[in-house]
């Protein structure tokens, strides 16, 4: 198996609103529309889609539980090149209706970070560190 | 915000087990090992991170809620190349000690697909399609 992740699906209550949140707010190109049915971003590398979470579930098995705790067990992280960056997305966020979870602070390992939610509590970590390399696709340096 | 994803950092019970799992049993590279607290692997744009779930909760916020339902409404899909690596990505999650949620089939979308789960219940999409294409980077024409 390549060590490959090609689409990240995120489960959304109202696809409409959620394409406002990421295509409006925090501005993910996509050519997709919520008529669709489903939204796929154009991301760098992995691709980010919005789907109704209970086709979601439906999709894996008809029988698949369908309720969600609030803590999913996955963060996605946007890691950014300046410092700055991080408060002006969490910013950025925040006035297209996500949550501020944990404000931009020091990280006990060293960074600067803060978490969002999006409308259906999806979190994200928005971090930057001095010592990250980042390659030119934008994927970082492991 | 440039639209892209960092790192995708599952929460896991048995950091050990799941470093197995994705290492040995799925053969994703990696030169970190359990005794570092976290694991981060070597995938192509998106990394992939390995946590101990109980603390990736507390990263958000040391009251953040760490109880999860099975169906984290989040799915990770790999999308292959051909139609028989869907079949022998299954049978090598499996052999590794993942769950087969989906046997492979034809989906109402015309592609090939099935589902797995990992040891903490992370829910991977395996699919084909004829119409897909790839850049160089192995990532999707979107």
């Amino acid at each position: 198996m390549e060590s490959r992740i090609s689409i990240i699906t995120l489960g959304v209550q109202d696809l409409e609103q959620s394409y406002q949140f990421y295509h409006q707010g925090l501005g993910f190109p996509t050519t997709w529309k919520p008529e669709q049915g489903i939204i796929f971003f154009q991301t760098r590398g992995v691709r980010l889609a919005l789907y109704p979470s209970e086709k979601l579930a439906e999709d894996v098995d008809p029988n698949f539980p369908k309720e969600r705790s609030r803590f999913s067990g996955i963060t996605l992280a946007h890691n950014t090149r300046t410092k700055t960056e991080v408060d002006e997305i969490l910013a950025c966020a925040q006035k297209a209706g996500g949550k501020i979870e944990k404000p931009a602070q020091i990280a006990h390992w060293g960074g600067y970070s803060g978490y969002f939610s999006d409308l259906d509590g999806h979190l994200w970590e928005v971090a930057w560190a001095e010592s990250w390399e980042f390659n030119d696709d934008g994927s970082l340096v492991v």
